[in-house]
């Protein structure tokens, strides 16, 4: 969580004149992002998030994101809108960066998240696999499977410094993955990201998703499966039951998973668990010593990854029925 | 610029049932202030400032500090009204530490100020110093004069290393100006950190003061002194006369200053460049190797420094003749 790049009020201003979103009245650098800078404004008209998107982002996705938030919102997941420009374009150049500007979504991501949370993020997730459908642009996963192994050659040889045996561990998993990673299960948008902290409610109720640049097209089950990682385990790294049956369940609800989406969902859960392990380990070795940023903690991940390793079916989700239609 | 403590959603919206400020909508850590968390809230009735004082606030202070703020608002200077809990209280506790919330003041502050800004500021520094008068609670300046050697003290034998000779000027400055600061010259409340980053403005106008945590008991022209370094040095290093002969014509329309604070202004100046040449060069020093945190430069100060050293009276800022009354 970073403001990267400060923003000068006269060139903001100068910026938003290319906008129709009201006045400009006041912006707050906010700590939300790992790797882009964003600003909360307030205009005339409402609130809006700006972003400046730093070295990482490719500007080649940009469209890709943004145009996909559009196309949600017009279909009526609650998600931010992007503010187009007098061109007609969803974003422009501020302080030397591309820079867009989305609505602002209230709501407030749970910290502790309940059983009442995980079936309003399983019946969104669903809702936005379903308005994806006829999404037009294609953005390529670069973390599923085949983006893993990259991730644990830079890895690898430090691998056991942070936990003994984890080179190991990862190793095995990753073969075992990249020889059973199923190609033929529906396909179609999915968020990617979809933790709690992207995902806002107004008391119980879910007000919006957030926070689109890991959006992707892959296996929309591997999106449920993110998000049981995501949402359905304690502080104490134990597996919710519960909460996974009301996320699973939700879902259901709106987008039936097929038998062949509800076999895999244990193997896609590992993978999930593996991505996430992968991409901690890379940022934990990553950071130098003495830096004030405090790493997620890769370990809480090869617990998850455990787990799965240990599931049957998806009946040990909570599921004691096939099919998840209510 | 940090958010250091994060705050539970839950929490939080159980903090506010202690507040008749309306419902919970929104909060986001903000990258303001350099020792507190601060996170903007949006809620039913409008949009407030969450602060969380962090370890080197001293608690004892928060009643100056917010009090002021309530008193200066009640006389009409723009700035946050802190809310009172239910108890009647300006600040309660969150997350482990004191908490205040205080109203969200619209507007921005002017990376590239120009004379019309510096003109609004000397009015609302007047205007507030006018406004502090009856003000009841009392706090002593810890960054005057008495408080620059043991500062001195602490970065004494390093301050070579950040500037060849550095550690003979500031010694020698400290000098002079202990033997020279003026004892009887009209104190009250001063803001004591009126940066622009602490001004904001809406197109030309001044919108308000914000950001008191130095707020404290002084002399009135050290106030007028501080803004003189703070707003009329071009990024070049350059006084700009022009901006200082607006500031100070400015107060003067409010508050005219006596002859003895103009003939003390050069002095006063002094001292200002050397309080913050001396915080910065502690900060700078006590920053570790390979930190994020970018200190601020403490040479801009010298060079500040040099430039009053040379003014022999107050006509050097751009006035022509005694008094400041329009």
């Amino acid at each position: 969580m970073a403001v990267y790049t400060d923003v000068a009020a006269e060139d903001l201003a100068e910026f938003l004149n290319g906008y129709d979103i009201g006045e400009l009245l006041s912006y707050k650098g906010i700590a939300e992002g790992v790797e882009n800078s964003n600003f909360l404004l307030h205009t005339s008209r409402g609130a809006y998030i700006l972003t400046l998107y730093e070295k990482r982002v490719a500007v080649d996705d940009l469209p890709y994101f943004l145009s996909l938030m559009a196309h949600l919102a017009e279909r009526g997941v609650h998600c931010p809108q992007p503010a187009r420009n007098c061109n007609g374009a969803v974003y422009g150049e501020l302080a030397g960066r591309p820079a867009a500007i989305i609505d602002f979504l209230e709501g407030v991501w749970p910290r502790r998240p309940n059983a009442t949370h995980c079936a309003g993020v399983g019946e969104a997730l669903a809702r936005m696999h379903l308005a994806g459908r006829d999404f037009a642009l294609f953005r390529k996963n670069p973390l599923s499977v085949g983006g893993w192994r990259p991730l644990f050659d830079q890895a690898a040889a430090r691998a056991d410094g942070v936990a003994p045996g984890l080179r190991d561990l990862i190793g095995r998993e990753l073969d075992h993955l990249e020889a059973r990673w199923p190609a033929d299960l529906p396909t179609g948008v999915i968020h990617a990201d979809l933790f709690p902290d992207n995902v806002f409610f107004l008391g119980d109720k879910l007000s919006g998703l957030i926070d689109f640049p890991f959006s992707c097209n892959d296996l929309l089950a591997y999106d449920v499966a993110i998000c049981l990682n995501a949402w359905c385990f304690e502080p104490d790294h134990a597996f919710n039951v519960t909460k996974a049956r009301a996320l699973l369940s939700a879902y259901g609800r709106e987008r039936q998973l097929s038998e062949a989406e509800q076999a895999a969902l244990p193997l896609l859960a590992r993978g999930s668990a593996l991505r996430f392990l992968l991409t901690r380990l890379v940022d934990f070795l990553d950071v130098p010593p003495g830096a004030l940023v405090k790493p997620k903690d890769p370990l809480e991940y090869v617990r998850k990854l455990r787990f799965h390793q240990n599931v049957e079916s998806v009946r040990d989700y909570g599921l004691t029925q096939p099919g998840f239609a209510a």
